[in-house]
């Protein structure tokens, strides 16, 4: 009887191109052939730890709690920095300690972090230096899934201690605010950083150029081919064209600047 | 014990590079962790309701009867729109009341259709404006999974009253048939709206310019290179080249007219 | 109670824009809806043979024992070349006999082949010509994970009659090796055809024109844009760049020759 869910999810910039991301399941179906694994997305641009934060924050919220959130976006594989697993109240996180988890941290807090010295819960015992998402994250993981606590996968680490990777705040005046992209979708829709509760019940408009566009509820709201700016389904300020793309209309990407006027 | 499949499948627009299909996934594992998703395509053009239909017809006969299929192509989310659910004597259909799946129930009709209009089943009662596979579609998928009745989802509305999305019906004289392509798949094959039931046992070409291409019966019949016509999987006529593309040799595309001599 | 892993892996070229992929998943639920599919990729290039073989080859060590592989990479289809499935020590493979499955086979020898005759355990006794995929591999690679026997599926054949689709071997002498790109990954990474076990304990360099680049353990043991040659994740000589494209910057793809010289 099962009790509990026994979700991993997997992220990571491997693409779907090759068998990698086939074999991390195939090292977690060898620890329990039972566990479900989710994919959060594989085609994070590679090596960007922002895209990665960005997607896991907007992801977790939607899965059950003590779901198993697997990250491997890694440019350090090999190198000093550590493989953690860090437990929150709502979930636990598996991968690198490069910030990519600070995003969630940040509204969840981590109230064990491990970091990943026990080899007995690899793949082998000798990690390749190249793909720790197969020969430890994928089996610790899993490991975590079937019920192992986080204190024998390896040493207590401060929680404090692990890696941010701060998103630079909006600019948030009387006047309107200063904010920037965080990121583009498959859609050209342009997330920026500034929170719902940063506009809150003011009247508030997009400005594009010359032109000052009042916010809508939803893409359909403006006619097809209009620059449209609406809280998004992340609950971020977004700006899209309906029917289109607003990252080619608009020329914006990621880190480029917006500004909000309130009425 | 498990008595039956409990199986939602999912076909969208959204592609793979963001969340949005994991996120899909997060909030059918929440009502219930057991039930098994199975992707159909994320790769419709955006906001392509003729390639949804036409995906969601080709696909929905080779799944488990009481299958549910919940399908996110919808440029009219967040408008006056219908979010609807619908049970045919084979399966469970979930999204919007836009026509995407009219190819099936024009194959097997409609016994039960209510408007999504029960927010006890959404993922929270106020659903976003712009992301309701995850909000409504999804959740609700998974309730009808777990055998949630139609009826305690919303409303009854006519079967009749269902958005249609016709397919325009292909020419069919006793000298051949004019058609259309319908489709082109990843590999370039060009499937058009001409049915293997309107060639029957009959001597066939197809006119390439002043070229008349006999009929084939796979793809091998003809040498590396050329031209092949046949009945293809989906049991439409199919325009092909052995090795390669026939969207590219031939120059054409969805919507273009085709023509079928008999002998 | 579940005895064992029933695990169905899906390999082909159909990329991820049609329904073809999902349909044979849908045809595996048919079969049992409890059996998991995990995909190894679909993204292999049309018709690629090699790429199949390489692929299906670095990825089966991390599965389970006894998972099926069902893999269609299929230029042959409706034509005379065999379907077959092959039972090893290790594992099972399904699809057509036309070398794809020969680098697993290197390894782990076919201990029973069977021709896929018996059309009992397909989708329908008639197949379509074209689509083989959906009609015969995964419903007969579902079969052997409900436990059917491989000799009810068809008439015995000789392991050694079994396509062969070899690797061409490097070159080793005491100065160094000759070998070839068999693979280039997603991130440019180009792996070639020299094996871990080729170089041994022993001082080695790619050459790069007049450049003699020392192997590394890791991609980040050298700096950002530069050259990196190690021992990759699947245990062959690999030639990547830190944090870019080694496929770009050297201008080379599979097939091409690359040398290694010994100290």
């Amino acid at each position: 009887m099962m009790l509990e869910p026994r979700i991993v999810t997997l992220l990571s910039d491997f693409g779907l191109q090759d068998v990698y991301v086939g074999v991390m399941k195939g090292a977690i179906a060898r620890v329990d052939p039972t566990i479900r694994t989710i994919d959060l997305t594989h085609q994070i641009p590679p090596q960007d730890l922002a895209a990665a934060r960005f997607c896991l924050l907007n992801a977790y919220p939607y899965f059950p709690d003590r779901t198993v959130h697997v990250a491997v976006v890694d440019p350090g594989v090999g190198s000093q920095r550590r493989g953690v697993a860090i437990a929150t109240a709502q979930c636990y996180l598996v991968g690198p300690d490069n910030g990519i988890f600070s995003g969630i941290l940040a509204q969840t807090p981590a109230t064990v972090a491990v970091e990943l010295t026990n080899s007995e819960y690899w793949l082998v015992p000798s990690a390749s230096n190249t793909f720790h998402g197969r020969d430890i994250f994928a089996p610790v993981g899993a490991a975590i899934a079937t019920g192992v606590p986080l204190k024998q996968l390896g040493e207590a680490i401060a929680p404090e201690s692990l890696a941010q990777l701060p998103l630079s705040p909006p600019q948030i005046t009387e006047m309107g605010i200063v904010g920037s992209i965080q990121y583009c979708d498959r859609f050209g829709n342009l997330i920026s950083n500034i929170p719902a509760s940063a506009i809150a019940d003011r009247t508030w408009f997009f400005l594009a150029g010359n032109l000052a566009i009042p916010s809508s509820l939803t893409y359909s709201d403006r006619p097809l081919g209009d620059i449209v700016t609406l809280i998004g389904s992340h609950c971020w300020v977004e700006i899209a064209v309906n029917g289109g793309s607003a990252a080619s209309v608009l020329g914006l990407k990621p880190q480029d600047s917006i500004k909000i006027s309130f009425a």
